[in-house]
């Protein structure tokens, strides 16, 4: 069995296409934010890639079927004169060990190479380790004009965060992404880190829309934000006062997405 | 050194057999009752696989003889006009690694894709984290065919359980077998999840051999049950009552199989 | 890189020789008997194993020099008309994950096997979790007529030692030898498991010396074994009564070698 | 994708050049020397090594720009008549698995001796667990003449230090360089194994420079050692007295580098 096996679901051509990743990751936001985008754009599957670098797992579905775990390219073509073709990468988990992070990452960079992509745009939480009420998105780019064309959009590029750097899929895409020729922009949406943070993933997708000059609705992802903030409430409410210690220590949190 | 080796012990010719899979796992459910199938069906030995993804460990056997642990598939030719020939594959243990899960499973799958085998029934433990006086027979599969099929046989489909997903050799001889063209059905019996389960196994395997249309005395499989019950009571009356906690979390039981 | 790298130090054509392994394990016994014996008997380096499945470790020796961690490779010409061709296996370290046990021992074997290889002795230590003032020598074999062989020597074919089975190269050698097509048996000394053991790496020797019909002079050893004794017996006396608390359970000593 | 992936920055033609490594260790020892070393002689890069040995992880720069973690090669052409071209090998990270460490230094050999490399350096930290006012530098090496040449420049080839011998690639490209039949040193600078250590750094330059006959202004690095300095002080003035204990053992320290 090849390490990382391609199931294509349908052959298509491309035009320039941008690849945009959200996987699961710190408050989810990556993969909420893709999965999102997957939707509402009525973006089709393209390919499906299965590895023993991921768990050796099926889901089952409320039917009783079964889906053996993946990672999932979609595609949508662009729609008016502007547009850009799109591919969405989403999936259940990242690679399990650093190795598995390279080979996935490698796999699915040269399967969008062959269709064209040069293009990254890379999903992801940054957990500060307390509430965030209004979610900045923090920047990381390979290139100074990809950072000032994202500062434009209200990125902000921090002297600080993400201090150790990005370890995980998202800035693993941009890094290998260069040697396959890909500029790339990792938009991280700020995020307490203990919670899935669909607030968090609407300000990354707020950025991303305008960068790429797409109009999403997104009222259902904020209707999930509420439903979390009360799940949220309720948590906090049972709580007895004294319990309330110290947040962790931020390095636990910060830099996996 | 192959990742995965196989030693032939026979050759042989079937007709589109039926591949049906018990490993080590919750309650050890899914190999008593391969097992159990191989001795009362009289299936021979048809191939051996040694593998670096199993321990690196050898048995020694009463009279001082040593095997090298391994994965192994018997075979069964059909008996009367209705019955079909049997695959069955047992071992000593499952892969120990995700990479070595995946590699064991595609390679019995890939020897038995060549045997012609396009259907799977794969035989797990489902731990429920207390005493089940009749263990239901949980259910996954890969088509809404197959769901219907096995629910005439009292095979339960539930929203809710196995809620994770299946993770191990069950799963995956699924998961990867849709890669293989092949469709198949996991059984899991209902089992606490803190002692082998012969009884669980049973129920298993009455699934089992209603579906494919077999006969099995399952006396010997009862002796052994009751043998377990009193074990199990002996072992309840020695503990003190107070130490009686509850019981351990589900989700560190139910899901591995 | 290959993952086992072969060094060859001399070529040799041996006559049907008997490979002898002794590998770092339980009170290092193998090890201590493999050495000692290669010692004695005046073997010369014949192969040298390096492997990235062994630690990336140098050893430093009193004048400032460095060596690779390794296995290693003796052969010992047949002394008198009934002797045997001899190679002695020793080295640093096992193989350090089952993968890396696997792919050593397969390599060592080939290459044995290539010299002409068809029978191989394992040594190892068992461990008790007690002090063994007189260490039997347990066994395991391929065959029966090995096992009755080995009897006449006094080794000792328990029903229940060893319970799990051989996990570590000194039962992998004779499991994945029989994939050569090697008979083997595998000689236990049995051992505190707290110590390095000379007299149990003696008791395995003796047995192994008879069988091959060989004289080696003990003495080196046996003096080794007293100044064990000696030491074992200052930190005895060093220890506060109160602190002797039940010996270890055995599971986790006596199966490693 | 390749285990280890050269990216070539320049080609160029070197005259047996000299080897130096320099990554990532004990009180940072090696990576300083190797990295100052690289600064002040205009060192020019020459080849990058990115892996999946090493951690899925890019660096975010103050501007916002991302790089993906490597081993990177520099080189440096002789300056006068006896001088010699040098290649220098830094990097974030040393493998991550013993694999890796094995994998990685294998390839970075291979390089250099396809550049003509047959001597190379090492540069590590040895540590004491104690302060160390005055850190001598020791050593070790791959022949007796080199232990003697070295003794020359005061380095010192201890008995007992170090003891257990080498872990990592300090000691591994000495081990595995003489498979590609190069001859070599390793200069371990004495440091507590608390801080980064620059003033270590500099003893083992001021030998390295010494047996090169390089001149290197130290002048930036005694500066960064009076600031850790500072630090250190400050932290030891912060500490309660009580709090100090006695030092961790030093075999958890010592010989990793």
């Amino acid at each position: 069995m090849d390490d990382v096996q391609v199931q294509w679901i349908e052959k298509v051509t491309l035009k320039d296409p941008i690849l945009i990743e959200g996987l699961p990751g710190v408050g989810n936001v990556g993969k909420l934010a893709a999965d999102y985008l997957r939707e509402k754009l009525g973006a089709k599957p393209l390919a499906t890639f299965y590895s023993k670098f991921l768990p050796p797992q099926v889901y089952v579905s409320e039917e009783g079927l079964i889906r053996l775990v993946s990672n999932d390219l979609s595609y949508r073509k662009a729609i008016g004169p502007g547009g850009r073709d799109l591919l969405i990468l989403g999936g259940d988990y990242q690679g399990m060990s650093p190795e598995g992070q390279y080979e996935l990452t490698e796999r699915v960079l040269n399967v969008c190479a062959g269709l064209g992509a040069k293009e990254v745009y890379t999903l992801a939480g940054f957990a500060q380790g307390h509430v965030v009420e209004k979610p900045r998105v923090l920047g990381a780019a390979t290139s100074a004009a990809r950072v000032e064309a994202m500062k434009r959009f209200g990125v902000v590029f921090s002297r600080n965060d993400p201090g150790g750097g990005l370890i995980g899929a998202s800035g693993l895409f941009l890094g290998l992404g260069r040697l396959f020729g890909m500029e790339g922009v990792c938009l991280m949406g700020e995020t307490s880190g203990y919670f899935v943070d669909p607030r968090s993933a609407e300000a990354v997708l707020k950025v991303l829309t305008q960068a790429l000059g797409l109009t999403v609705d997104f009222s259902d992802l904020e209707a999930k934000a509420k439903e979390i903030d009360r799940i949220a409430q309720r948590i906090h409410d049972s709580e007895p006062k004294a319990a309330e210690g110290p947040a962790p220590p931020r390095e636990d949190l910060g830099y996996i997405g």
